[in-house]
């Protein structure tokens, strides 16, 4: 079995977002889709040790917000690699609140969809929830974010609670090292592909040959010459958390 | 409700199939996604009303082709638009066995997955087929084809019984007009946006303007022009079945 097969299916990025008796919860998913269209519902896939699933159950409820391609990294650093026990990842954020009750973030987002959930079922690891569209609007005209444009553009791979996770040692020849993290079960595990240096927090490398263009820092800048307020551009740790590969 | 914000979710295109006491059936599915990892899964959604649905319910498996970016427009017009009791579907086409009994679809394919189905999940109109993995492969290393791209090209929307469905009525301004074909249930209506010639059999339109590079017919060709042999790129219709708007 071929598992970078599973590479070639394609995705988008979204902010799932959801608050239960004043606790706001939200995460990043990249498996999110339509089911029917009458009524409209859409399924998430959503890992049972996450700490937003329980939320969504709790509050029956969700939203879903379309990241757009140039995401402000903030977004996915907070949402994608921090925990809600650490931070308040709704603070500073754009936010509307739906007629489900959910959270719907606006920040970076081009559509956005506001869910009751119907449906739960029980795959082993995660469960599928299935909303029903009560409310949706665009946002903006911006193409949307697409896993694959992010996977490339920030050589990130998927977090071990994710649907698509895949562990290294399975991954044949596809990438050389692997980073854990363990963050409440979001997001914490990061597969890289042999760059230089890497954030201890969230996995992102820096690679001096490609700069990080983000940051606004040039191809073939190399590490120790990057200015001392250089921060991760995932996770916004500061450059004390980079260690050589 | 904006609907339009239900275009802003990436998806892939794949080729479905099934085969049930020696009868194949195979159609074209945007909606494929992974659920878990371990072990890995996929979930599919299907119409009641498709004959593939029950050939995948009654053999309890089904393959996953996911279709390259540059996909053998006979593929879409056969798989997407015809019927299996018009046509053999599989006649000319590159297939394996998959381990499961399916047909795996070589033929335009980036990479494959066999799968036995251990759920169906009745969300109304359409089934979610859960399907565990047990065989998978990498065929190319071409670029898989996205939903976006195929729209934009191919100016195509999704048919009646897709999960992506949305009714014209309701799709503001977006298109003009509306072909509607009943053909068995799997494909059967295509939205379009006001361009010059349309096929009557699958909803394709030939615009002048723009001509039809896949067929070889360079841009400004006005439809008198094009050679009686040119045929519909989608589902293969001779010129006689082009009517203008």
């Amino acid at each position: 079995m071929k598992l970078k097969a599973f590479h070639k299916l394609s995705y988008g990025l979204y902010l799932i977002a959801a608050e239960h008796q004043g606790k706001k919860a939200g995460y990043i998913a990249n498996t999110t889709f339509q089911v029917t269209s009458e009524p409209p519902q859409l399924a998430i896939s959503c890992h049972k040790n996450n700490f937003s699933t329980q939320i969504i159950l709790d509050s029956g409820a969700f939203s879903v917000s379309v990241l757009k391609k140039e995401v402000n990294m903030k977004i996915i650093g907070d949402f994608g690699f921090m925990s809600s026990t650490d931070i308040n990842k709704f603070s500073g954020i754009n936010y509307i609140k739906g007629q489900s009750g959910s959270p719907i973030v606006m920040d970076s987002s081009v559509a956005w969809f506001d869910c009751k959930v119907v449906k739960s079922i029980d795959l082993g690891t995660h469960y599928l929830i299935i909303g029903e569209v009560i409310d949706t609007d665009e946002v903006s005209d911006d193409e949307p974010l697409t896993y694959q444009y992010y996977r490339e553009k920030y050589k990130m791979y998927s977090p071990k609670n994710s649907p698509t996770y895949i562990e290294k040692s399975k991954l044949d020849d596809e990438v050389q090292s692997i980073i854990v993290e363990e963050r409440d079960g979001e997001t914490d595990v990061t597969l890289f592909d042999g760059k230089k240096y890497i954030c201890a927090i969230c996995g992102f490398v820096y690679d001096p040959e490609e700069g990080d263009p983000t940051m606004g820092i040039a191809a073939g800048t190399p590490f120790e010459e990057l200015p001392e307020s250089y921060r991760c551009p995932i996770c916004n740790a500061g450059k004390e958390y980079f260690k050589e590969e």
